[in-house]
């Protein structure tokens, strides 16, 4: 088959993106920087989506849609937020084309300017919080817990599918309290939520911190980070949530009467993540034979592959195949059997893999005669024979395990690449030689932080919230530290 | 309470647009045709989009997703397409904004600006299209079934929540067939699906149907549509689903090789519903209380009010209430306790009577004497007292028994409704009248078709699949006629 792919050593670059090509995960559009998520890819996304969106449920928070378009002038409302906002986004100046009567096709009508010119939403706080202002009078509207899933777009000029892309999709909360502890309280429940989603369902590792001020989100009080380790050592941030203290309620004059009946503005919080975690996933798991999906977000959880020459054959073959696959859909797992005759059972071994199926099921003659089938696990590649009346059984239990073992494996990696170090020199020699998460002490100030990612291109992925406060000196600047911090080389 | 909304005979309109906002349902945003959907409205939506989505996959179908932005050129590329969405669209002309030196806030940079224009899109076959050519290459890439969940944008002049607003969200299928018999087959099963979704889920009935040329999809081969009856005597096309032919295949050169080798074009249909659906579930059986909601897409089926002085009252009322609410949801009946204790009782039924919940429990101290409750439904409003012991069996039964009532009082308005005329005079009449759905005899010009619309605001909504071929002179111009078609005043 012509679906191989480079592998990580070779170009880890190339790999990836030929792997979410291949794997038929996404691809680019002719529009720049705007991918196509391909009905694989999309099936996995929405596997991601359902399993958060009810995370989302469960802690209180409902969906709701708000405008694709935001005013412009609404974006200079919050002095931070526009600074952050305003250099990347697509520009609706018109509501009308017509008829070229020159060259034929269609040009801007000239006529329908729109008098104030709307942008693209790369994220929704302004008219979101706009809204919010008709909705919270008293604390009885209080807390108001509010989700939406929708597609953003931040005018990025390199883009990378999944990782970094002009259009993307992704879920964003926006919460509003009425005291500052219930919002950090929010910011901090939001975090843990996307940790356990990262950690028990993308089997991914996750360092939770704060970010400094020179990476907070714009408008943002404190933004608080999820923060994974890819194959190739470079860090990859996988979520954020943000105590927006009363910042987007004083821009939006968002008051509540208190029950004591003061006026008071309210506190808020947001919170997302988008398709970028597609990129996490394939990065954090997928080897050199393409994906290596966690069983509990892969769209099909167990392939059955006939191997036959004969009609005959075939046929036995199905009878035993439809009894597993729909006992195993008894048990909710996702099973296809794959009886195309348009391709080889090599082809199809190979396409799976590629496509990161957990669990294969192999059945020919001789597994008919003997009463077995092969099982094979895509993390492993470990092949073996198991009896046809335990096959339900060890399936289900397998894919438990691959599970499991997709996590220690990740975990592990993740742990033999975070070292800590504490000189400057140690520090680059470790950037250099091995990548990973490098903790370090560091001197609190902005330009020190610059200084570092100039030289070496490594930021502070974030102060770790599990961090001992260990004194210390910052390794750039001599200057005292309170603790180390999370540093490395990002996407 | 102060969420009264006007009566429908007193000002139908009006009814309709203060239900919407009152009930939590939408309301109109800053941006100029663009709506909140509020979290009880996305509640209902999320119902609908779960269903559909699920039979769009009994069927064999995909979600992908594709660009929010169309290149400008690629709208010419099919002539009557470009031609129905040139003049609606709102166009990205400019990739950042610049802080404003002279008068402070943002502007336009106008060295940000495209080489092409995009286009937000309308609708996605050029956009799709243009994908499916790299997709499908020959007779095994066939059939193809995708469908996306999207917002589109259509910049329409007056709007009105739900029912035309210039941003919406919907879903469109887009499927290429290998031959026409295939793709005029997918065309015919959606019309299905959406007649059957309409019916068992909506409790609406509908008039499948053709639509002439004129109302056909701007692209098109063949548009057929679900058209439903408003208690205003209005109709509403509440689903479409177009056979296109080889248009879009020719227009972006769309070929497969054939099993005997050839090359040929491929065969095209899509599909789609809105938000759109959401006015029509409103005006389709709500009352001058609120609303009133199928329990197949109430997000809360069941409420359970306490009527309590003391809380000694409400402890032992909550024992009761938190009994029936867990072994209703063991049926997956979506219950709410409603025991906030800053609204009075008879506030919280009219509150819920607003929101259309199906049925509502009410428990007091007398209640808890007698070993009763008090279940009023909420579609004819009727209250009886039920022994506890019966009440999960008899509100479990209650809810099949307003679904079925919702759609027979329905189904008997759109009969009642629906008239067969045989002159132009009875015509109008009926019209001025009555209005309804009005069969008559039409001559199958466009011509005539115009001029009836001119007349009377009347339109042929569509040629109805059902329709007996009865021979007859079409009411207007005295020309043969080949079978009365479907008219009426249209949303």
């Amino acid at each position: 088959m012509s679906k191989a792919i480079p592998s990580r050593n070779e170009d880890y670059s190339l790999w990836y993106n030929e792997l979410v090509k291949k794997a038929g995960l996404a691809e680019n559009s002719p529009v720049r920087g705007c991918m196509v998520i391909k009905p694989y890819g999309f099936a996995i996304w929405e596997k991601m989506q359902q399993t958060l969106d009810k995370m989302f449920k469960d802690t209180g928070h409902s969906n709701a849609y708000f405008p694709l378009f935001i005013p412009k002038s609404f974006l200079s409302k919050e002095a931070d937020h526009v600074e952050g906002f305003a250099k990347e986004c697509a520009v609706v100046t018109h509501y009308r084309l017509k008829t070229d009567e020159e060259n034929g096709g269609v040009i801007v009508d000239p006529d329908a300017k729109l008098e104030e010119e709307l942008i693209v939403r790369p994220t929704s706080e302004t008219v979101i919080w706009d809204s919010y202002k008709n909705w919270i009078q008293s604390y009885r509207d209080l807390p108001l817990l509010i989700n939406q899933w929708a597609n953003v777009v931040r005018w990025e000029m390199r883009t990378r599918l999944f990782l970094r892309t002009a259009e993307f999709l992704w879920q964003e909360g926006h919460t509003a309290h009425a005291t500052k502890a219930e919002a950090e309280a929010e910011t901090q429940q939001m975090l843990e939520v996307y940790a356990k989603f990262a950690e028990e369902f993308m089997a991914m590792p996750v360092t939770k911190g704060v970010k400094t001020a020179s990476e907070r989100f714009a408008g943002a009080v404190e933004t608080y980070c999820i923060e994974a380790l890819m194959q190739d050592g470079k860090a990859l941030q996988a979520g954020t949530s943000h105590f927006l203290g009363q910042n987007f309620a004083k821009a939006f004059d968002v008051k509540f009467a208190t029950k004591e009946g003061k006026d008071e503005f309210v506190w808020g919080t947001s919170w997302g993540v988008s398709t970028r975690l597609m990129g996490a996933l394939i990065m954090a798991h997928s080897d050199d034979d393409g994906l290596v999906l966690p069983p509990k977000l892969a769209p099909i959880q167990v392939v059955i592959v006939p191997i036959y020459r004969k009609d005959e054959e075939l046929a036995a073959i199905t009878e035993v195949a439809e009894k597993f696959k729909s006992a195993l859909q008894d048990k909710n797992i996702s099973v296809k059997f794959d009886n195309r005759d348009t391709h080889k059972p090599g082809w199809k071994f190979a396409e799976y893999e590629l496509k990161g199926v957990p669990v294969r099921i192999a059945i020919g003659p001789k597994d008919l005669e003997k009463g077995t089938v092969e099982i094979a696990r895509r993390d492993t590649k470990e092949k073996q024979f198991v009896n046809q009346d335990e096959t339900v059984d060890f399936v289900t239990n397998l894919l438990e395990e691959i599970q499991t073992n997709i996590y220690s494996k990740a975990a592990s990696f993740t742990e033999e690449n975070t070292r800590s170090v504490e000189t400057y020199d140690e520090f680059k020699q470790v950037l250099e030689k091995d990548g990973g998460f490098i903790y370090a002490h560091w001197d609190g100030t902005p330009e020190t932080e610059e200084k570092i990612k100039d030289e070496t291109k490594a930021t502070i992925r974030c102060i770790p919230l599990n961090s001992s406060s260990e004194e210390g000196v910052c390794i750039y600047s001599g200057k005292p530290s309170k603790g180390k911090v999370l540093f490395a080389k990002a996407y």
